[in-house]
């Protein structure tokens, strides 16, 4: 990755590697995630701990067998099924995951393949009467072999007592000199066990190695969420410029514009409409709400039923009430605001005092003029209005008008004047 | 399409599919459109009034043929051609249509037919020396038949009478039990008439049944559109971020950036340039003028010639004089600007009192400072000049200042002391 | 390409298409540079003048081997090496053409060819024992010849006498009657020349005649720059959404969003975030910096470490020093920030008065308040404040405040009776 940070911390729409492959397994069911790691990628670990999965040091690396063997200790006397996964593999989904546990039911050990468009490289499964024979690498498989299509995803399930026994019987003994997990498949079968292959989509198996791989995943990932999201009966305007996060949640009947990006943790509403060039993240949008063009919400945003966010416009941390409207230009953040009111071009919660972060409140049915500047802790009471132009500093009684204005004064002649002094200066600069 | 919307109601390109297929009838030259709708659909049947389209109901629904010939009482006495076509098939070029009309010079039906990348389960057109033969559908067609790429869009034409008449002999004797419109070209036939196939590419039969469908439906048209502006000598740096509408007109010598969104009613004049995230609709963007980056036209805007809108800028039923700029944060919106003025930083038109809109008047020459409000209704005569943060609710005469200003007091250590009370505040917090 | 303006003065990517070659030709160590252009194309002849190339007329044309023989008088007794470019072909790298020079080590003549995927109408290159016997067009070509898919760029070098020598022996009795460089291929060998083929990549090969082609280029410049900042630890979330200047740099662990412009001139260095809907250009993004969603940098803007440009932010020839933050809604133009300083949202410095512009300086630790409008030339000393709606016309001392502020008042009541009145007043219009 050439990067300073291990891969597997990488983001992809919003999650961390390591934290797609952890929510499959959790979903899945896992009871416990043992993260394999090595003494390099401290980083890796501490992320692993903070997202309270165990950790197994493998120091130093000497293959994927003695990766999983690395985690024994650590699974201790554990009797249930393990299932080993790649971190670096973060599409497989649950259902598949669901899938090769199933098959322990009727194997000793299951593996997880796919379909290869280009098998090339990849590791094949040679499968006789329905079970799992053996797995070649592909260095070293048979013309015949090399034919087959089906592929080894790396990703394999077996009861725990199972699988480190026959981890025990791999060798080192190879080109490479290292322990591969794939031997433990005719080991298990010389022992009288039955493997059994589970078919995957290849594209659940993409493998992150760089960035363009990130880029690919991403893409790959970007795809089903916009074909699912058009199967949910959402109309997205140009689907390839819509860009989801993992938990993007769009219902029915909602209007996603050109160009609009999903951050983390967003709800769209049913008939809500999302205007192009949108950024969005951590918000939810309610019923028929109107979002944009050019507007962003940013995390804590709750947009109520009918309401609209406009241009230029900026949503932190702030609910907003039913019908309620901040057309243009403004900064909401740290605030409240009723039913039906209406939030003026230019108007700037000023929530942070360089120290602290303070709330506005604003009621139902309340007009804030153009330019206001709210100063917060700050409450404007129901149907109060803000005069143009007004730093409010006060609270506003209900029904009442806060003003803080000079009065405008014409100096007839002025810019005449003005405009004939500076091209006079102008002439000599 | 999983909608509260029936279909053909939804958009494309700021047009309904219905309106597509209105659009190309009366482009056409049809005098009259009758839209067959079922109970179901009322939504339709408002939409298709309020377009002037007369109804006709078909419920139940027993097939195309059926379909048609609900349409028989609303068609009357009319002696001249019928098309019949399907609201939900909105690319069929006036060109295409023409030529099925005129087809009817030398045959008594003309049916629109494509060649089929993939014919799958279109019905086949059978030609024997340049007639039409018959449509056989895919399921009854033969080997040899199944061969045949040539496929039926459904749309055909044929003179008033004849037409009914044969649809009088069309039955539902058919594993459906429903009534083919299809069938009248073997009528027609056997009673001497004949039939012709009309050519039309397959990209202009792309039918609707699905978002996905309409997705792909905007994509085809936008890619037309894209290159027939680039034909036409507009530059398009990545033509592919670039979405059009029916109606965009843009000249040439224009220059188009990433990422612009033109809703309907905009035209691009010669030597303009778009710059990248633009979102542009009901505008005019004069010759030589520049908009963007990140430029809001909204409807009722008129740009005048080498005038200037800058970043986060919008505009709303604001006409804007040569070579007048608004270049950042500003929103106008109900104004009239002249020629050569120049509209500072963060200027607001105030055109809403939460009751009525107001216009703003601005003459040639005037410059608005920054942070002025502009509260309409109000007029800044020619060579005006409104001082910075200035809240202006009079008129300013030509040549006049307009201030509203309080003096600005430096209070010594009082930041100092500020910092100091607020970090003892956060540390016992 | 349908313009007033010539084909080769046409934008790629930051450059003009005669600056792409120009750029090509020096970087690989040219001396001189002579554009041959014909009477019609003033406007490349004052272009090429103003690139400090040297010019030769050709007029009328008649034929690539006519227009290299124009130059003869400019090349005058210059005995190096010669190589013929075409202005409309941008994309052939440096390292190519250093090839070419190259290969004139071993050969009186060498010529640039390509493996083309569709031969079609391109020039064939015939090589026999390696070296090159002849050019043949397409339309000349026998059906073996056309089998050859090493084609013609057009591009050759050889030493300048030799070249000239060999152009006096062109003829134009072809069927076109114009003189055709190639054949000087044929000339030189039957002189007991060597000619010898240099392979380069059809990409790089792509002849610019439309604005179609146009784009091309610049999609293939842009698929070319993402796969390198990939692999240089760049991520780019969605590598298809970015869009590169010819120049633009960007370092290891970069993160660049979705909707990312640069223009000319770009430097994001480490570790620093250009989140989604940016537009960038003449600007260096300093180590750890952040930078958008939705904002704008101007030439002339230098963020410095770990600062923080946020949404609807404009910045412009403006120094911000390490850590300092505008978040929000502002304008920043031709100012100097100091470290740690913090712009409110809605600040805008007052930079131009409509004949001049001013300069604004912010030191370190500085809080200016929301909506202050900063009156350049002015100067806000370390640790400095300015309260929010601040008009900030002179210099604030460090460590104090500077306020402008009229006091809040609230009427109460006044809301109610304003609604009251209107209300009465909208059921009567």
């Amino acid at each position: 990755m050439k990067s300073s940070k291990s891969k597997v911390l990488h983001d992809l729409a919003g999650l961390r590697l390591i934290e797609w492959v952890r929510t499959c397994a959790l979903e899945a069911g896992c009871e416990r995630i043992i993260c394999v790691v090595g003494d390099a990628n401290q980083d890796v670990r501490d992320a692993a701990e903070a997202l309270s999965m165990e950790i197994a040091v493998q120091e130093p690396q000497q293959g994927t067998g003695h990766a999983v063997d690395c985690a024994k200790d650590a699974v201790g006397d554990f009797e249930g099924d393990i299932a080993v996964l790649f971190a670096d593999t973060p599409l497989i989904t649950t259902q598949t995951l669901n899938s090769v546990f199933e098959a322990l039911t009727e194997a000793d050990v299951a593996v997880l393949g796919f379909e290869a468009n280009v098998p090339g490289a990849y590791g094949r499964l040679i499968e006789r009467d329905g079970t799992l024979e053996k797995i070649v690498e592909a260095k070293e498989a048979s013309a015949e072999e090399l034919a087959v299509t089906l592929c080894n995803s790396g990703v394999l399930a077996s009861q725990s007592g199972r699988l480190f026994k026959a981890l025990e019987q791999v060798t080192n003994e190879n080109s490479k000199g290292e322990y591969y997990l794939t031997d433990v498949i005719e080991i298990m079968r010389k022992d009288g066990g039955c493997a059994r292959v589970v078919r995957g989509h290849e594209d659940e198996m993409l493998g992150v190695n760089s960035r363009a791989d990130l880029a690919a995943a991403n893409a790959s990932f970007q795809t089903n969420m916009r074909n699912m999201a058009l199967e949910d009966g959402v109309t997205l305007r140009h689907p390839e410029t819509v860009y989801f996060s993992y938990d993007t949640v769009i219902e029915r009947d909602a209007v996603i514009g050109e160009n609009v990006v999903f951050g983390p943790g967003v709800i769209v509403k049913s008939g809500a409409t999302i205007h192009a060039f949108c950024h969005i993240e951590g918000a939810t949008v309610g019923e028929g709400a109107s979002v944009g063009p050019f507007a962003r919400l940013r995390p804590g945003t709750d947009l109520g039923p009918d309401s609209f966010i406009g241009n230029f416009v900026e949503v932190k941390n702030t609910k907003v009430g039913r019908g309620s409207k901040a057309s243009h230009l403004t900064y909401l953040g740290d605030a409240v605001i009723g039913a039906g009111s209406n939030i003026g071009a230019g108007t700037v919660t000023c929530n942070y005092d360089g120290f602290f972060k303070h709330k506005t409140t604003i009621g139902d049915g309340v007009f804030i003029g153009t330019h206001t500047s709210l100063v917060a802790p700050v409450t404007i009471g129901d149907g109060g209005f803000t005069a143009t132009g007004a730093v409010v500093t006060k609270n506003v009684p209900a029904d009442a008008l806060a003003i803080a204005r000079v009065d405008q004064v014409n100096k007839l002649g002025w810019a005449a004047r003005f405009r004939e002094a500076m091209s006079k200066r102008k002439a000599k600069s």
